[in-house]
């Protein structure tokens, strides 16, 4: 039976490492496609190891693509080469609670949003923040004499590196990075970077901002449908994009994880065809069991263009986003595009470099997670406890700041108006589509608010009133 | 004789007023082209003013090209419709020292550079800057929670709004402003605003930089050439050019003034030809004498999109810059560009806000005039003083942060070489010529430099010496 030497683990959680151990197996072939795993049960009594070790090691692996989980009979090893794509992301759904519910609705004049977040003051780390800005003000002040170099100050850069390195496998140095005031303006040297006239595939339905900022350079956009798995890579074929866009480890807005074997077929379509990969991970540090699904650009750096931003972990205000460029665009940038001044203050390249290099920002990111995962949890709990739940299934991934709520209804249109009128507020899916609206019909982006649970009830409740009408 | 009510002049200082309603005259066709102005002398007796108060008014119509002065008989009108271009700038040129110099060469290991200018610590208003940080820290911790507005917070373009009227006649509401983490940003923004397929035309010689972004966004470029009078409008007819590109107050970096006539014979250009002029104001708060050349912008907001930033003024890590948009420009970024997220951090906003709208800037920039004043006053002591005198002419235009030296050479290459032995650094005006480089031999220019004076001038006599040998 299957067993690892868990003394090898260096510093490595258990579960982690159990969960390295098996995927190397499976990439190097020695577990086979079909070829069966031992039950959770097993594998901890054979180990020697908690069963909740095995069940995190497991439920990563699914994340992940390379194990299928099929009921009552077992977990299944993927087939993980490019040309097959047999892993399946299993879906979790919600439990809905089976009792009748109180149907009694509080007609408020409040307003409950599920469209978006609002940051709380309390959010931002601001002491932190300010105290650092104070010791760089006092230490630092021949930096604002000084021009911040193009690719950002070299302290910030090492730090991010570390940060990749630690948080989420990528093996970087600092002289593959590039900083930016945003991803907006990185997308502007991707695209200098890979010269007039080319095409670039979007997802659909996917962040629509991303299109926009190509399209309005004049380049032209291919809208590539997105699946259970992720964005289509037999549509890429042929398409003669020279870049893709996507988030494979969070989609937006369908929160789907890429699995391992539709990864390889796009990396293998990136090399055939002579294209990069532009991973967009815009919100990978929220991820609330497992551990974060590791960068696509972590098992092929030369094809994949690394991208993340401070924006969403930190604070909107925080202009600060950042790139890891494979070699050959490195060069490129070092030959055409180094002219470019850095367009980053030096003040707050520097804030944010000890920001993250004295652990602060680790830290942030983890109390932001515990704050979205409970408010995850105190949200699905409201659907659960409320008449919503008998006419509206949850699909979400345990990630990210929203999942999807699937209604039963058949006229999407009436019930916006209606819910309008209660003053409730939900986006569609089919915002986020180009091509085919139809095919997300019914399916609305649920934020995690930190409106009163009381008040989320009763939308709940108001939603599945106006559905039953 | 010429006589203006200086009763009417209201807070305006006597000889601003006095340029005005000359200016104002020639421009109505009152005082007519060829038509020749009283003496200073006459003038100041007849309106019962001081001397200089004519001097300084007549001096500023004379740089804006509305006048000329001819040796020994006056000052005459010039045509200023935009077909005629009689308007020439007097180029003045230092006076050289006629005494023999004192040859003795010291041979030293330190090098001199007039290549560049290094930011003095003391140069950067350090202290207040950090006051107003620490104010805005305290006060507007919400900022940081909230996303900065495309085109920049109110606050900021308020007050830049509100300098743009005061120092440069510029009659610009905030609502036409858009903030940018540097020119280079904004450059990127109003290529979008012309859309794909334009071609831009740039000066040559020119601010290398701007062509490279355009080409390197797949832009046509065209290098226009430059005279003493600034870009040859001429040569942009029939070259399809939707934008060109120049700085008419101060070109870079012969540092001429374009005449009044030339300026309308472009935006003339501009409008016959649905073309838009972007003015490069970069460093205008640096003309020593006389008041600030007016805007282009302020003879017509609908065809000149103005841009500046306080990175010359203020400090190269502070990465702010701005623009003013013509109407139906301004209404498409609008339609097609605010989708953008603001790329400047709030936190260095509301400091600039400050800083500008407390009256620290004008200070600021004051000081910094006053000290390049003195700089650029020692320095051309120095090269009267120096050998240099009797092989080389200065030609300046009292503004800017550097002048050109015209060396009698005929081998500037040989020379180069020369100077980089004994470790003295040059620039070449060349280096800036796309086209015809040739035109522009034996001009160099010099930065006013802090170096000591007893090292330029060393640094002047050896520059001679070369030359003689």
């Amino acid at each position: 039976m299957l067993t690892y030497d868990m003394e090898q683990r260096g510093s490595k959680p258990l579960y982690e490492y159990l969960y390295i151990c098996i995927r190397e197996d499976i990439l190097k072939g020695f577990l086979k496609p079909g070829e069966k795993l031992p039950s959770k049960r097993d594998m901890a009594r054979n180990m020697n190891i908690a069963l909740i070790t095995v069940e995190n090691a497991y439920a990563q692996l699914i994340i992940e693509g390379y194990v299928t989980a099929k009921e009552k009979r077992g977990y299944f090893v993927n087939a993980v080469t490019a040309g097959t794509e047999t892993g399946t992301t299993e879906v979790r759904r919600e439990e809905r609670a089976p009792e009748e519910k109180d149907m009694k609705i509080r007609e408020e004049a409040s307003i409950v949003d599920f469209s978006s977040l609002e940051l709380k003051e309390d959010a931002f780390p601001f002491k932190t923040w300010a105290k650092l800005m104070r010791r760089i003000l006092e230490d630092r002040q021949e930096a604002f004499l000084q021009k911040p170099e193009g690719r950002g100050i070299p302290e910030l850069r090492r730090a991010v590196a570390e940060y990749l390195r630690k948080a989420k496998g990528l093996n970087v140095t600092e002289d593959r990075i590039v900083v930016g005031p945003g991803t907006e303006y990185l997308h502007h040297l991707i695209l200098q970077l890979l010269g007039p006239g080319k095409i670039v595939a979007v997802e659909d339905p996917g962040y629509k901002k991303v299109g926009m900022i190509y399209e309005s350079n004049g380049v032209k956009c291919l809208h590539v449908p997105v699946d259970e798995n992720g964005l289509v890579v037999e549509k890429l074929k042929k398409s003669n994009a020279s870049l893709v866009h996507l988030s494979p480890s969070h989609h937006f807005p369908t929160g789907c994880v890429m699995p391992i074997g539709r990864r390889k077929a796009l990396l293998e379509w990136a090399e055939n065809e002579n294209a990069f990969i532009l991973e967009d991970d815009y919100d990978s540090e929220f991820r609330f069991d497992g551990r974060p699904v590791p960068a696509l650009a972590s098992l092929n750096d030369e094809k994949v263009i690394y991208l993340n931003t401070f924006t969403k972990t930190l604070a909107p205000s925080i202009r600060i986003a950042y790139m890891v460029l494979p070699g050959v665009l490195n060069r490129r940038y070092d030959e055409k595009l180094s002219f470019y001044s850095g367009a980053v203050p030096s003040f707050e390249q520097y804030t944010l470099a000890s920001f993250i290099g004295e652990g602060y920002y680790e830290r942030h990111v983890n109390r932001m997670r515990n704050y979205y995962r409970a408010q995850r949890a105190r949200i699905l709990q409201a659907f659960r406890d409320s008449a919503l739940s008998e006419v509206a299934d949850v699909e979400e991934h345990a990630a990210g700041l929203h999942f999807i709520l699937k209604l039963h209804t058949d006229n999407d249109e009436e019930l916006l108006k209606a819910l309008s009128r209660k003053k409730i507020r939900l986006t569609p899916v089919s915002d986020f589509c180009y091509n085919d609206r139809q095919k997300y019909s019914h399916s609305f982006l649920v934020y995690y608010t930190d409106q009163e649970t009381e008040k989320i009830k009763w939308a709940f409740d108001t939603i599945a009133e106006s559905i039953k009408k």
